[in-house]
């Protein structure tokens, strides 16, 4: 594919990778929308022609960055089913890597660098639809377009998904990890419970001591050292089959949810829920704080805020409510799926049999 | 006055100064439920007995911090006149200064420290009632109440206040700012020019370009060196008189506004402001993410945030419309009110003359 923000003179191999974010912002785009035109359709149906309406389409912004590369993002506001969200592509250049980054990579200081990715992030507007963000990227220094064939000085990929409702319902998060973990098994480099407990550390809000969600999946300098499985085509096809997994691991809870009653109480919760989200977002995510700091694109950046979020003195759900019941899936749990066999969970009596 | 989270042992300067923050909160509460009895006896007056109900109260929590000391948080909710806000005290101890102010503060290492503050926000419900927020502070390193007589190693106050109006009016700044200016001109300590540059540039959502209102004063670190004007008592007065303007500041504003129309579109642009006051709260505010950091009381930490706030993509209001006209408010700039002469307004035909 070639596409305007391009950097210039990037090596084939870069460009291999960066034709795997774009192939993925195509396949989830199209995924969603389909979403919507169910809704759409849907609402047709229901009630009468005066209710028609277009589906809902993913707009589209291309950015560039001054020091090279730049990005596309697909944002949707006011869906049907997805009040807000956004898939957005990016490829940037720099002249010189880091120092952080050069201090853990020795001999790579003072040489160019080149980052892609894809990352989305859902606000459903239903209640009872999870929200959903997914990021894959990679990052290579010291490769040059002068000399395309030479491998570069060091080169890793990073990601992850991960699964954050207001109202967890345990089956849709057994399903969910489930996919994950299904994924990871078919790859010898991916390691599913500790690329679990990295999602559980890293999606917490410290100082609420609360996950924001319900984890998923995260992973971060997936390289190739001596383990001969583990080349850059084969870590390749790990993040190829990790981004296939999304839509399948996502697209049953929206079908299983969307249609589900909600009133304003579901609404307030949801908004509270989603202030924990902005909370986590501005004060410890890595992409974001690195974003908006070095010059990044803002808007593509802040793509992940929801459209809506709130805030309230020490909310406590009523006792025995489904929002009470909700806070004990924020905490890092078991949910029985490693490694397929099944494992009793400890915040509920039922069992899952692989 | 003797309040329950008052540190074990303090000295009696440093309950000098927590009396001045407790007897601010009470001052201040009084003022803002004073506005919230107006607004329930016109709502009653208006709409008849069956709408009368109570004034809307602030309520009371008290927090206790387990390494010494902690404070009581004034907080109101879902008020007539203002939506969420809050008025809080605290006063904390240590027995080691952190190392950070210690190197900034040569001859203070490992000694004792206290704190005390009152900061106040209110976020109105109409959208043409500008959001408000003061904050003023006290810090000691070395003084203990064994050596009670003894002058602390180091002291200073700090503090300010800042306006954020959605629908920002150019009378309503320059009296807000007038107000402030001359607080300070009754006092040779302090310095509205100074001041007022450091609350433009410390109140900016630096990713944006952008003040997230239109500024106010805002000082740090005010003590004592050689100028024999500049005592501790002098600079208590003066950071006491900075309180006593706050509700004169700012009340006149309120009742102007609270009776304006507003509607959706109005309520739509007031959440995406109030979307970037919470962006510079958890990227940039300093208390916030040192209160974050150090296990603060989150709850009276977060009593800053607004109710609801909002997110759009290249959110780009109408041209020519009011909210297009708000956007240049929130850039540096000169309120023809410095020492009261009057100076041009670069944005505005008009003129105010001292």
């Amino acid at each position: 594919m070639t596409v305007a923000f391009a950097p210039a003179g990037i090596t084939p191999r870069q460009a291999r990778v960066l034709d795997t974010m774009l192939a993925a912002q195509e396949r989830l785009i199209a995924g969603f929308e389909g979403v919507e035109a169910d809704a759409a359709a849907e609402a047709a149906a229901s009630a009468g022609a005066q209710e028609a309406g277009e589906p809902r389409r993913f707009g589209d912004h291309g950015w560039l960055r001054p020091a090279g590369g730049g990005g596309r993002a697909r944002v949707i506001e006011d869906g049907r089913v997805f009040e807000r969200g956004g898939v957005n592509v990016s490829a940037v250049v720099g002249e010189r890597v880091p120092p952080t980054l050069a201090a853990q990579h020795p001999g790579t200081e003072g040489r160019p660098w080149f980052a892609t990715g894809v990352s989305l992030v859902l606000h459903p507007r239903n209640p009872h639809v999870p929200a959903f963000h997914a990021n894959f990227r990679y990052f290579e220094v010291g490769a040059t377009s002068a000399d395309a064939a030479a491998e570069p000085l060091a080169w890793w990929f990073g990601g992850g998904a991960d699964l954050t409702p207001a109202y967890p319902v345990t089956e849709d998060v057994r399903a969910f990890h489930g996919a994950l973990s299904d994924w990871c098994a078919r790859h010898p480099q991916a390691d599913y419970p500790a690329w679990k407990a990295a999602c559980d550390a890293y999606f917490t809000v410290r100082h609420r001591g609360e996950m924001r969600g319900v984890g998923g999946v995260f992973f971060d300098e997936l390289t190739a050292p001596a383990d001969p499985r583990h080349t850059f085509h084969a870590d390749l096809a790990c993040v190829e089959d990790g981004i296939a997994t999304l839509l399948p691991a996502y697209l049953p809870l929206v079908a299983r949810h969307r249609r589900d009653a909600y009133g304003e109480r579901e609404r307030r919760w949801q908004a509270l829920r989603r202030g924990r989200y902005v909370e986590f977002n501005l004060v410890y995510d890595r992409g974001t704080l690195f974003g908006l700091q070095t010059g990044g694109h803002i808007e593509a950046i802040l793509m992940s805020m929801p459209p809506i979020a709130g805030w309230a003195f020490d909310h406590q759900p009523e006792p025995g409510g489904p929002e009470a019941a909700a806070l004990a899936f924020y905490q890092p749990r078991d949910w029985g799926i490693a490694g397929g066999d099944a494992v009793a969970d400890p915040a509920t009596t039922t069992r899952r049999t692989a």
